[in-house]
């Protein structure tokens, strides 16, 4: 029970941290030169992201974890009175999971930078050191790009509320396993619909590391792409928002 | 509890919906051409189907989560009195179970391919485009393919039994994760016997996408193939009627 | 409960018949020509069997579930009083689980070739097919094959009894997941120990599958490899007493 | 419950061996000719390192299963007062771990080189071999390399503290799955830091099996690379300790 906003706050921030560290750690890990498992494959960027949300969740649990601002959003939207553990929803309570998620993932993806350091430098390829921070559309096309990222944010904001709010009470009963559940929901949006746009399906996710990418003194980087940015945002907060609102609907008619 | 059989139907509806969406998604993510996952290989299919199950298990939960007609007729062969949570069996909710699950399949195809839009566009064999919604043989053999889709939707039908309906008991007592059972279940099905046909194992699954593919205007498509189409509808209502019949002769004596 | 012999003998035969019908599809899956998961590789290889031991482990719960001679020589030399649930040690229970895992495993294996039979009629290599029945050694040398089969089947024999005698009790209490851990311990004796002899750790899984492919009329056939196929059934044998006595001592001072 | 301070020694001995036979297993499946599983990818040794903690940790688990200095050192720096079951926290029991780990990750090892032997003897390349014993960086950089293993043992030794000490209770809650949490801790780990050096994360696991692949009398070997060992044992280390102090102010403000 964290019955103290700032911790809260520092919750968000440790548990978006990890999740990122992990998160751009294995993207890096597949992407950059020379690593152990450079080109291992688009299941292993998945598994690596899934299971940073296990990592995440795990260290975040007092706060509830959200660790994405649709996440946050989306439970607003579906009439939730609570976030996690006794926090109230309000207007200052929202703005704290926002900026501890926004400050988690941008020092993540720090520290994700100082492990990869000398492959940071070693590659030669701007465009994939942008890709270990933040994700980019495989055909560049705004609209079907946010179109992919409304669906597969609300695929995550539906079912993770699914899994909290419906039958099964308290994922914590599930103890050191409680993340579990939303690890593989994540992997499988990353398999299934992570192809066109390398589901960012969180603002912070995307947004923060690509802020972390243009003020880190990266070697040789290129362009951080601020053209795309707008969509990894907007498009989760609306897939989330939607989510939240056919919780609203859909769970009073199903209990 | 769901005792308003409208309610199963949107539950069934909204889980096969998911399943569909998911699973012909991670085939659309390594089938056409740019996508992040292309050629992501056989392995990351069935993590994609298997958790495409997990997650569409765990929205439809009140509704028993059948998401597909070999599982729901099998349970009638099994003798099951109960649907789920408190649905009866009988000749209306059959009918409303098998609605619930071909129209969620066509809905759940139509979302994915608004998901993936740009790569149908962009890809130029339009096999690969029906390949994303519906099943086809590596060795056109109709009979032999009906065979493998027998015994594949067999072990998907009698082991779905076994969990709930053996030793188990409510595989709801594992909460967030109560889903996960079948999911493994799916993803052995498809390494271990989805070589020859796909491992449809379920007519919904295959025939209303392939209705979705004839519908929709794809660009560039071809043939919806409706020479095979039988097969994965007919194969899995052979193999999931065994399976239920199977089952009430077995698990009374193994009670 | 079983307290008829003969049930047990029965639910011997499914679970292990379960278990080789898909651990041998995988490997058919991943090595005969044009199956869709075709050269999927070793790591889709060991997934098919993890989870071919979830089915089988899981329709065979109610004897126990040793689906492998190596687990129960180990239990007896372990000095357990009882296998599974209910059914007491003695000469006459062990001969029917024997009896049982051997037909099993070879029906498994039939059923298996049916499944894929238009692809062992079209694959022209004929060790290819006898690979996806019986185990064969990377380098041949027997005596070393032999070492690397008594280890893996320590290991497994040794920790399955820890999951169900040491501190876990009934891993029944996980529900529909009781089989999870074998499932995991099976993956990871495939992945590291696997590769000098694939891992046949099972009398019966690697002897039974082998007479099928002798008997069975199997286009283009080659030989069955008499000559190792001792190697898998010594190997194992040894590797689950070893383990079982290992218990006998280690259980008890840590209890 | 182990309160004889000899016992904890064998228990750990046996799990740290568990431990390094099945993850340097993995490494030589893949990395040594003629494997079954030879060229099986990074995200397959991520998946045998992973369950191998899975089997090693369950075998222990009356020691609590540590079987990594860093994860001792760090539990002694985050204030614990016991370890595992009721054993208290001292200067000897400190000692009996480490050695526990030492001898266990070197015994370990050595049955590695047995279940591969005929690989290791007919491998022509040394660097292959030493690679299945101990890790190496990718690009050498001592200090790089060491904020590297720093970063990875902090996310291990932090998280692991959390399931247990944090909202998680005993993890022991989870019967035969209760390995579970902290191998998928692991696979996240590997898949996500473990590009530039491999994982080490355990002084144990790297400098044991290095002192055995020295002693070993291993047909054609290289190098055993004691310019690079002090990285390995030196990081984990500092990565633990920061672990544990981080720990120490952290779960009580959350608690």
């Amino acid at each position: 029970m964290v019955d103290n906003i700032g911790l809260v706050f520092l919750s968000e921030v440790l548990g978006t941290g990890m999740l990122i560290l992990l998160g751009c750690g294995v993207v890096a890990n597949v992407a950059l030169t020379k690593n152990k498992g450079f080109g291992g494959g688009f299941l292993m960027v998945t598994f690596g992201w899934a299971f940073a949300v296990f990592a995440g969740v795990t260290v975040a649990y007092n706060s509830g974890a959200h660790l994405n601002p649709a996440v946050t959003l989306g439970l607003v939207a579906s009439g939730a009175t609570e976030f996690g553990l006794g926090v109230p929803v309000n207007f200052l309570s929202v703005l704290v999971y926002l900026a501890g998620e926004f400050l988690g993932a941008f020092l993540g993806a720090v520290v994700c930078w100082l492990a990869y350091k000398q492959h940071y430098d070693e590659e030669p390829e701007p465009a994939n050191k942008l890709g270990t921070f933040s994700t980019g559309p495989a055909i560049r096309s705004y609209g079907w790009n946010l179109v992919t990222e409304i669906i597969g944010t609300f695929v995550l904001v539906f079912v993770v509320i699914a899994f909290g709010g419906g039958r099964q009470g308290e994922s914590g009963g599930l103890g050191a396993l409680g993340a579990l559940p939303v690890a593989l929901l994540v992997l499988v949006i990353g398999v299934s619909l992570g192809g066109p746009t390398g589901y960012a399906i969180n603002p912070a996710r995307d947004l923060s590391p690509r802020i972390a990418h243009f003020i880190l003194p990266i070697k040789g980087k290129g362009s951080s792409d601020w053209a795309y940015s707008w969509v990894p945002v907007v498009g989760p907060v609306i897939g989330g928002l939607l989510a939240g609102w056919a919780s609203l609907v859909w769970l009073p008619i199903m209990a």
